[in-house]
Protein backbone atom coordinates (compact mmCIF):
# COMPACT_ATOMS: atom_id res chain seq x y z
CA UNK A 1 0.00 0.00 0.00
CA UNK A 2 2.93 2.69 0.99
CA UNK A 3 4.56 2.00 -2.61
CA UNK A 4 0.67 2.13 -4.54
CA UNK A 5 0.60 5.26 -2.50
CA UNK A 6 3.80 6.63 -3.61
CA UNK A 7 3.49 6.27 -7.01
CA UNK A 8 0.44 8.81 -6.52
CA UNK A 9 -1.86 5.69 -6.46
CA UNK A 10 -5.26 5.86 -4.43
CA UNK A 11 -5.61 3.04 -2.29
CA UNK A 12 -9.02 1.88 -0.86
CA UNK A 13 -9.18 -0.69 1.94
CA UNK A 14 -11.73 -3.64 2.27
CA UNK A 15 -12.27 -6.73 4.24
CA UNK A 16 -11.49 -9.63 2.52
CA UNK A 17 -13.45 -11.74 4.17
CA UNK A 18 -17.27 -9.90 4.00
CA UNK A 19 -17.03 -7.59 1.24
CA UNK A 20 -16.60 -8.20 -3.10
CA UNK A 21 -13.83 -5.83 -4.11
CA UNK A 22 -14.90 -6.89 -7.65
CA UNK A 23 -18.31 -5.05 -6.65
CA UNK A 24 -16.37 -2.30 -4.73
CA UNK A 25 -14.22 -1.57 -7.97
CA UNK A 26 -17.74 -1.33 -9.91
CA UNK A 27 -19.22 1.01 -7.85
CA UNK A 28 -16.26 3.32 -7.70
CA UNK A 29 -15.62 2.93 -11.52
CA UNK A 30 -19.29 3.86 -12.42
CA UNK A 31 -19.09 6.88 -9.63
CA UNK A 32 -16.19 8.64 -10.73
CA UNK A 33 -16.58 7.67 -14.42
CA UNK A 34 -13.83 5.67 -14.37
CA UNK A 35 -12.53 2.46 -16.55
CA UNK A 36 -11.86 -0.62 -14.47
CA UNK A 37 -8.94 -2.53 -15.98
CA UNK A 38 -9.81 -6.26 -14.29
CA UNK A 39 -7.20 -8.55 -12.76
CA UNK A 40 -7.92 -11.38 -14.84
CA UNK A 41 -11.22 -11.71 -17.06
CA UNK A 42 -10.36 -9.62 -19.84
CA UNK A 43 -9.22 -9.95 -23.09
CA UNK A 44 -6.48 -7.75 -23.38
CA UNK A 45 -5.19 -8.59 -19.67
CA UNK A 46 -4.99 -12.26 -20.78
CA UNK A 47 -2.80 -11.32 -23.76
CA UNK A 48 -0.21 -9.23 -21.95
CA UNK A 49 0.24 -11.98 -19.12
CA UNK A 50 0.59 -14.18 -21.98
CA UNK A 51 3.82 -12.63 -22.59
CA UNK A 52 5.09 -13.94 -19.42
CA UNK A 53 4.48 -17.53 -21.43
CA UNK A 54 6.13 -16.04 -24.88
CA UNK A 55 9.40 -15.16 -22.83
CA UNK A 56 9.66 -18.60 -21.19
CA UNK A 57 9.00 -20.37 -24.83
CA UNK A 58 11.63 -18.28 -26.27
CA UNK A 59 14.42 -19.09 -23.43
CA UNK A 60 13.91 -22.47 -23.35
CA UNK A 61 14.31 -22.50 -27.56
CA UNK A 62 17.37 -20.50 -26.69
CA UNK A 63 18.60 -23.10 -24.13
CA UNK A 64 17.71 -26.34 -26.81
CA UNK A 65 14.88 -27.43 -24.34
CA UNK A 66 11.16 -28.43 -24.94
CA UNK A 67 9.56 -27.74 -21.74
CA UNK A 68 7.63 -31.14 -20.81
CA UNK A 69 5.51 -29.37 -18.01
CA UNK A 70 4.80 -25.02 -17.11
CA UNK A 71 3.82 -24.50 -14.04
CA UNK A 72 2.06 -21.22 -13.17
CA UNK A 73 0.84 -19.79 -9.82
CA UNK A 74 -2.45 -18.92 -10.16
CA UNK A 75 -5.50 -17.02 -8.61
CA UNK A 76 -8.45 -15.77 -11.02
CA UNK A 77 -6.63 -17.56 -14.05
CA UNK A 78 -5.69 -14.70 -16.30
CA UNK A 79 -1.62 -15.90 -16.21
CA UNK A 80 -2.34 -19.35 -16.73
CA UNK A 81 -4.99 -18.78 -19.74
CA UNK A 82 -2.78 -16.64 -21.19
CA UNK A 83 0.42 -18.65 -20.69
CA UNK A 84 -1.57 -21.69 -21.62
CA UNK A 85 -2.59 -19.93 -25.14
CA UNK A 86 0.97 -19.10 -25.47
CA UNK A 87 1.78 -22.68 -25.01
CA UNK A 88 -0.71 -23.87 -27.44
CA UNK A 89 0.72 -21.71 -29.77
CA UNK A 90 4.41 -21.93 -29.34
CA UNK A 91 5.24 -24.91 -27.37
CA UNK A 92 1.73 -27.28 -27.88
CA UNK A 93 3.47 -30.26 -26.41
CA UNK A 94 4.28 -28.50 -22.97
CA UNK A 95 2.15 -29.60 -20.39
CA UNK A 96 0.51 -26.67 -18.38
CA UNK A 97 -0.56 -27.00 -14.73
CA UNK A 98 -2.12 -24.39 -12.66
CA UNK A 99 -1.08 -24.17 -8.95
CA UNK A 100 -3.20 -22.96 -5.72
CA UNK A 101 -2.72 -22.65 -2.12
CA UNK A 102 -4.62 -25.18 -0.14
CA UNK A 103 -8.77 -23.99 0.63
CA UNK A 104 -7.84 -21.69 -2.12
CA UNK A 105 -8.14 -24.78 -4.81
CA UNK A 106 -10.85 -23.24 -7.08
CA UNK A 107 -9.13 -24.15 -10.27
CA UNK A 108 -8.42 -27.19 -9.75
CA UNK A 109 -11.41 -28.04 -8.84
CA UNK A 110 -13.25 -27.00 -11.04
CA UNK A 111 -11.14 -28.20 -13.50
CA UNK A 112 -11.95 -31.81 -12.18
CA UNK A 113 -16.18 -31.35 -12.20
CA UNK A 114 -15.59 -29.64 -15.83
CA UNK A 115 -17.32 -26.04 -13.66
CA UNK A 116 -16.48 -23.14 -11.90
CA UNK A 117 -17.10 -23.87 -8.05
CA UNK A 118 -16.14 -21.68 -5.04
CA UNK A 119 -14.15 -21.80 -1.89
CA UNK A 120 -16.76 -20.40 -0.03
CA UNK A 121 -15.91 -18.10 3.27
CA UNK A 122 -14.30 -18.22 6.09
CA UNK A 123 -10.64 -19.49 5.16
CA UNK A 124 -6.95 -18.08 5.16
CA UNK A 125 -3.75 -18.45 3.76
CA UNK A 126 -0.72 -16.35 3.54
CA UNK A 127 -0.77 -16.25 -0.58
CA UNK A 128 -2.78 -13.32 0.14
CA UNK A 129 -2.09 -12.19 -3.74
CA UNK A 130 -3.79 -15.11 -5.37
CA UNK A 131 -6.97 -15.90 -3.08
CA UNK A 132 -10.08 -15.70 -4.78
CA UNK A 133 -13.23 -17.16 -4.82
CA UNK A 134 -14.09 -19.25 -8.25
CA UNK A 135 -12.28 -19.06 -11.32
CA UNK A 136 -12.94 -16.15 -13.86
CA UNK A 137 -15.60 -16.98 -16.47
CA UNK A 138 -13.31 -16.02 -19.69
CA UNK A 139 -10.27 -17.34 -18.16
CA UNK A 140 -11.36 -20.73 -17.07
CA UNK A 141 -12.80 -20.80 -20.07
CA UNK A 142 -9.57 -20.36 -21.72
CA UNK A 143 -7.80 -23.06 -18.94
CA UNK A 144 -10.52 -25.86 -18.85
CA UNK A 145 -10.09 -27.57 -22.45
CA UNK A 146 -6.14 -26.64 -22.38
CA UNK A 147 -4.62 -27.30 -19.26
CA UNK A 148 -3.11 -30.41 -17.98
CA UNK A 149 -4.36 -30.16 -14.18
CA UNK A 150 -4.32 -28.29 -11.14
CA UNK A 151 -1.66 -28.66 -7.91
CA UNK A 152 -2.34 -27.56 -4.90
CA UNK A 153 0.71 -26.70 -2.20
CA UNK A 154 0.05 -26.09 1.33
CA UNK A 155 1.03 -23.11 2.77
CA UNK A 156 4.06 -24.42 4.91
CA UNK A 157 5.08 -25.59 1.39
CA UNK A 158 4.92 -21.99 -0.11
CA UNK A 159 6.85 -20.61 2.94
CA UNK A 160 9.41 -22.87 2.06
CA UNK A 161 9.51 -22.00 -1.50
CA UNK A 162 9.78 -18.44 -0.30
CA UNK A 163 12.99 -19.35 1.78
CA UNK A 164 14.34 -21.46 -0.97
CA UNK A 165 14.15 -18.96 -3.81
CA UNK A 166 16.10 -16.81 -1.26
CA UNK A 167 18.96 -18.95 -0.32
CA UNK A 168 19.62 -20.27 -3.88
CA UNK A 169 17.90 -17.64 -6.36
CA UNK A 170 18.63 -14.83 -4.38
CA UNK A 171 15.18 -13.60 -5.47
CA UNK A 172 12.59 -12.32 -3.05
CA UNK A 173 9.12 -13.96 -3.90
CA UNK A 174 5.92 -13.27 -1.96
CA UNK A 175 4.33 -16.69 -1.10
CA UNK A 176 1.53 -16.59 -3.83
CA UNK A 177 4.34 -15.80 -6.30
CA UNK A 178 6.29 -18.82 -4.76
CA UNK A 179 3.46 -22.08 -5.08
CA UNK A 180 4.57 -22.73 -8.73
CA UNK A 181 8.10 -23.41 -7.12
CA UNK A 182 6.59 -25.39 -3.89
CA UNK A 183 4.94 -27.74 -6.22
CA UNK A 184 8.27 -28.86 -7.48
CA UNK A 185 9.91 -28.45 -4.08
CA UNK A 186 6.96 -30.83 -2.75
CA UNK A 187 7.45 -33.40 -5.20
CA UNK A 188 3.80 -32.33 -6.79
CA UNK A 189 4.97 -33.38 -10.22
CA UNK A 190 7.74 -35.86 -11.62
CA UNK A 191 10.42 -33.52 -12.72
CA UNK A 192 13.20 -36.68 -12.94
CA UNK A 193 14.38 -36.47 -16.36
CA UNK A 194 12.17 -33.72 -17.28
CA UNK A 195 12.72 -29.93 -17.93
CA UNK A 196 10.04 -28.27 -16.14
CA UNK A 197 8.53 -24.59 -16.03
CA UNK A 198 8.30 -22.15 -13.22
CA UNK A 199 6.72 -19.33 -13.01
CA UNK A 200 7.71 -16.93 -9.16
CA UNK A 201 5.55 -13.95 -9.60
CA UNK A 202 5.69 -11.27 -7.37
CA UNK A 203 7.95 -10.16 -4.64
CA UNK A 204 4.95 -7.78 -2.39
CA UNK A 205 5.94 -10.30 1.05
CA UNK A 206 5.54 -8.19 4.28
CA UNK A 207 9.41 -8.21 6.35
CA UNK A 208 7.93 -9.75 8.94
CA UNK A 209 6.34 -12.77 6.52
CA UNK A 210 9.26 -12.96 4.73
CA UNK A 211 11.59 -13.16 7.87
CA UNK A 212 9.01 -16.00 9.37
CA UNK A 213 10.43 -17.94 5.97
CA UNK A 214 13.38 -17.66 6.09
CA UNK A 215 13.65 -18.69 10.13
CA UNK B 1 30.52 -23.27 2.82
CA UNK B 2 27.96 -25.52 2.49
CA UNK B 3 27.44 -24.47 -0.68
CA UNK B 4 31.04 -24.90 -2.01
CA UNK B 5 30.81 -28.21 -0.66
CA UNK B 6 27.31 -29.43 -1.68
CA UNK B 7 28.99 -28.76 -5.02
CA UNK B 8 31.62 -30.90 -4.28
CA UNK B 9 34.68 -28.64 -3.31
CA UNK B 10 36.87 -28.97 -0.43
CA UNK B 11 36.68 -26.06 1.47
CA UNK B 12 39.78 -25.27 3.97
CA UNK B 13 39.35 -22.44 6.23
CA UNK B 14 41.89 -20.07 7.53
CA UNK B 15 41.94 -17.05 9.27
CA UNK B 16 41.19 -13.71 7.86
CA UNK B 17 43.00 -11.50 10.43
CA UNK B 18 46.30 -13.67 11.29
CA UNK B 19 46.52 -15.98 8.26
CA UNK B 20 47.60 -14.66 4.26
CA UNK B 21 45.16 -16.62 1.76
CA UNK B 22 47.11 -16.21 -1.67
CA UNK B 23 50.23 -17.93 0.62
CA UNK B 24 47.69 -21.24 1.36
CA UNK B 25 46.42 -21.39 -2.04
CA UNK B 26 49.79 -21.27 -3.27
CA UNK B 27 51.03 -23.98 -0.86
CA UNK B 28 48.21 -26.11 -1.54
CA UNK B 29 48.71 -25.72 -5.41
CA UNK B 30 52.50 -26.84 -5.06
CA UNK B 31 51.94 -29.23 -2.76
CA UNK B 32 48.99 -31.07 -4.55
CA UNK B 33 50.32 -30.09 -8.21
CA UNK B 34 47.38 -27.73 -8.65
CA UNK B 35 46.19 -24.79 -10.81
CA UNK B 36 45.67 -21.86 -8.94
CA UNK B 37 42.76 -19.63 -10.43
CA UNK B 38 43.28 -16.39 -8.81
CA UNK B 39 40.43 -14.18 -7.95
CA UNK B 40 41.39 -11.01 -9.70
CA UNK B 41 45.56 -10.60 -10.95
CA UNK B 42 45.17 -12.50 -13.83
CA UNK B 43 44.60 -11.77 -17.30
CA UNK B 44 41.50 -14.39 -18.06
CA UNK B 45 39.65 -13.84 -14.90
CA UNK B 46 40.06 -9.83 -15.34
CA UNK B 47 38.80 -10.42 -19.31
CA UNK B 48 36.20 -13.26 -17.79
CA UNK B 49 35.02 -9.79 -15.39
CA UNK B 50 35.33 -7.49 -17.55
CA UNK B 51 31.90 -8.97 -19.53
CA UNK B 52 29.99 -7.86 -16.88
CA UNK B 53 30.69 -4.52 -18.53
CA UNK B 54 29.66 -5.72 -21.84
CA UNK B 55 26.40 -6.69 -20.77
CA UNK B 56 25.95 -3.24 -19.44
CA UNK B 57 27.20 -1.45 -22.31
CA UNK B 58 24.70 -3.62 -24.76
CA UNK B 59 21.90 -2.92 -22.03
CA UNK B 60 22.58 0.72 -21.84
CA UNK B 61 22.29 1.06 -25.52
CA UNK B 62 19.16 -1.38 -25.85
CA UNK B 63 17.43 1.46 -23.57
CA UNK B 64 19.01 4.26 -25.98
CA UNK B 65 21.26 5.88 -22.92
CA UNK B 66 25.14 6.42 -22.66
CA UNK B 67 26.01 6.24 -19.24
CA UNK B 68 27.34 9.12 -17.45
CA UNK B 69 28.89 7.22 -14.62
CA UNK B 70 29.30 3.22 -13.61
CA UNK B 71 29.89 2.32 -10.23
CA UNK B 72 31.27 -1.12 -9.50
CA UNK B 73 31.85 -3.10 -6.21
CA UNK B 74 35.96 -3.21 -5.92
CA UNK B 75 37.84 -5.61 -3.91
CA UNK B 76 41.33 -6.55 -5.29
CA UNK B 77 40.29 -4.94 -8.64
CA UNK B 78 39.38 -7.35 -11.08
CA UNK B 79 35.96 -6.88 -11.62
CA UNK B 80 36.68 -3.47 -11.74
CA UNK B 81 39.95 -3.54 -14.49
CA UNK B 82 37.89 -5.91 -16.86
CA UNK B 83 34.58 -3.00 -17.34
CA UNK B 84 37.11 -0.19 -16.93
CA UNK B 85 38.94 -1.98 -20.18
CA UNK B 86 35.25 -3.40 -21.66
CA UNK B 87 34.15 0.58 -20.96
CA UNK B 88 36.93 2.13 -22.60
CA UNK B 89 36.24 0.47 -25.82
CA UNK B 90 32.49 0.17 -25.57
CA UNK B 91 31.25 3.25 -23.84
CA UNK B 92 34.72 5.54 -23.57
CA UNK B 93 32.58 8.57 -21.76
CA UNK B 94 31.69 6.74 -19.21
CA UNK B 95 33.61 7.93 -15.79
CA UNK B 96 34.12 4.62 -13.61
CA UNK B 97 34.28 4.05 -10.21
CA UNK B 98 35.40 1.77 -7.58
CA UNK B 99 33.15 1.20 -4.76
CA UNK B 100 35.05 -0.30 -1.04
CA UNK B 101 33.87 -0.27 2.27
CA UNK B 102 35.63 2.45 4.88
CA UNK B 103 38.68 0.68 6.32
CA UNK B 104 38.81 -1.40 3.22
CA UNK B 105 39.09 1.79 0.80
CA UNK B 106 42.68 0.94 -0.50
CA UNK B 107 41.77 1.16 -4.22
CA UNK B 108 40.93 4.75 -3.36
CA UNK B 109 43.81 5.53 -1.63
CA UNK B 110 46.00 3.92 -3.66
CA UNK B 111 44.40 6.08 -6.66
CA UNK B 112 45.07 9.44 -4.77
CA UNK B 113 48.73 8.45 -3.72
CA UNK B 114 49.31 7.15 -7.31
CA UNK B 115 50.80 3.87 -5.60
CA UNK B 116 49.33 0.29 -4.07
CA UNK B 117 48.85 1.32 -0.25
CA UNK B 118 47.64 -1.37 2.50
CA UNK B 119 44.77 -0.82 4.67
CA UNK B 120 46.82 -2.67 7.25
CA UNK B 121 45.31 -4.71 9.98
CA UNK B 122 42.92 -4.80 12.45
CA UNK B 123 39.97 -3.92 10.98
CA UNK B 124 36.99 -5.42 9.87
CA UNK B 125 33.72 -4.75 8.09
CA UNK B 126 30.51 -6.08 7.51
CA UNK B 127 31.05 -6.56 3.28
CA UNK B 128 33.50 -9.95 3.86
CA UNK B 129 33.54 -10.39 0.42
CA UNK B 130 35.34 -7.60 -0.62
CA UNK B 131 38.39 -7.16 1.91
CA UNK B 132 41.58 -7.37 0.72
CA UNK B 133 44.84 -5.79 2.22
CA UNK B 134 45.74 -3.96 -1.31
CA UNK B 135 44.91 -3.74 -4.93
CA UNK B 136 46.38 -5.99 -7.07
CA UNK B 137 49.71 -5.04 -9.02
CA UNK B 138 47.98 -6.19 -12.36
CA UNK B 139 44.54 -4.77 -11.51
CA UNK B 140 46.09 -1.16 -10.33
CA UNK B 141 47.99 -1.25 -13.12
CA UNK B 142 44.71 -1.23 -15.59
CA UNK B 143 42.48 0.92 -13.25
CA UNK B 144 44.66 3.74 -12.05
CA UNK B 145 44.89 5.48 -15.31
CA UNK B 146 41.39 4.67 -16.76
CA UNK B 147 39.02 5.15 -13.13
CA UNK B 148 37.54 8.64 -12.50
CA UNK B 149 37.84 7.58 -8.85
CA UNK B 150 37.22 5.47 -5.70
CA UNK B 151 34.03 5.67 -3.66
CA UNK B 152 33.80 4.92 0.17
CA UNK B 153 30.64 3.68 1.91
CA UNK B 154 30.18 2.53 5.49
CA UNK B 155 28.86 -0.80 6.63
CA UNK B 156 25.69 0.94 7.68
CA UNK B 157 24.95 2.52 4.42
CA UNK B 158 25.89 -1.15 2.63
CA UNK B 159 23.12 -2.54 4.97
CA UNK B 160 20.86 0.18 3.79
CA UNK B 161 21.72 -1.01 0.66
CA UNK B 162 20.99 -4.53 1.07
CA UNK B 163 17.24 -3.48 2.41
CA UNK B 164 16.96 -1.69 -0.23
CA UNK B 165 17.91 -3.96 -3.21
CA UNK B 166 15.31 -6.49 -1.05
CA UNK B 167 12.99 -3.65 -0.62
CA UNK B 168 12.43 -2.03 -3.94
CA UNK B 169 14.43 -4.42 -6.10
CA UNK B 170 13.27 -7.89 -5.03
CA UNK B 171 16.78 -8.95 -4.93
CA UNK B 172 19.31 -10.99 -2.62
CA UNK B 173 22.35 -9.08 -2.41
CA UNK B 174 25.54 -9.41 0.20
CA UNK B 175 26.82 -6.48 1.90
CA UNK B 176 30.10 -6.21 -0.19
CA UNK B 177 27.92 -6.88 -3.07
CA UNK B 178 25.62 -3.63 -2.71
CA UNK B 179 27.81 -1.37 -1.80
CA UNK B 180 27.91 0.50 -5.82
CA UNK B 181 24.52 0.79 -4.98
CA UNK B 182 24.78 2.30 -1.03
CA UNK B 183 27.36 4.75 -3.03
CA UNK B 184 23.80 5.86 -5.07
CA UNK B 185 21.68 5.45 -1.90
CA UNK B 186 24.31 7.67 0.09
CA UNK B 187 24.83 10.79 -2.43
CA UNK B 188 28.59 9.56 -2.91
CA UNK B 189 28.24 10.70 -6.13
CA UNK B 190 26.29 13.41 -8.35
CA UNK B 191 22.66 10.73 -10.18
CA UNK B 192 20.75 14.27 -10.44
CA UNK B 193 19.82 13.98 -14.62
CA UNK B 194 22.48 11.87 -15.07
CA UNK B 195 22.50 7.79 -16.06
CA UNK B 196 24.67 5.69 -13.70
CA UNK B 197 25.24 1.96 -13.73
CA UNK B 198 25.30 -0.20 -10.58
CA UNK B 199 26.87 -3.01 -9.91
CA UNK B 200 25.15 -5.55 -7.74
CA UNK B 201 27.59 -8.57 -7.34
CA UNK B 202 26.94 -11.58 -5.10
CA UNK B 203 24.15 -12.81 -3.07
CA UNK B 204 26.31 -15.07 -0.22
CA UNK B 205 24.95 -13.37 2.74
CA UNK B 206 24.39 -15.28 6.02
CA UNK B 207 20.54 -15.26 7.29
CA UNK B 208 21.06 -13.44 10.45
CA UNK B 209 23.06 -10.51 8.60
CA UNK B 210 20.16 -10.56 5.85
CA UNK B 211 17.85 -10.60 8.85
CA UNK B 212 19.55 -7.84 10.63
CA UNK B 213 19.69 -5.55 7.31
CA UNK B 214 16.39 -5.82 7.12
CA UNK B 215 15.23 -4.65 10.44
Amino acid sequence: MDKTRAYGGEVITYDRYTQDRAAIGSEIASARGLTLVPPYDDPDIIAGQGTLGLEVIGQAAQAGVTLDAMLICCSGGGLTAGCALAFEDGSPDTAIYSVEPAGFDDTARSLSAGYRLSNGKGKSSVCDAILIDKPGEMTFRINQPRLAGGLVVTDAEAMAAVAFAYDELKMVVEPGGAVALAAVLSGRINCQGRSVGVVCSGGNVDTATFISALS
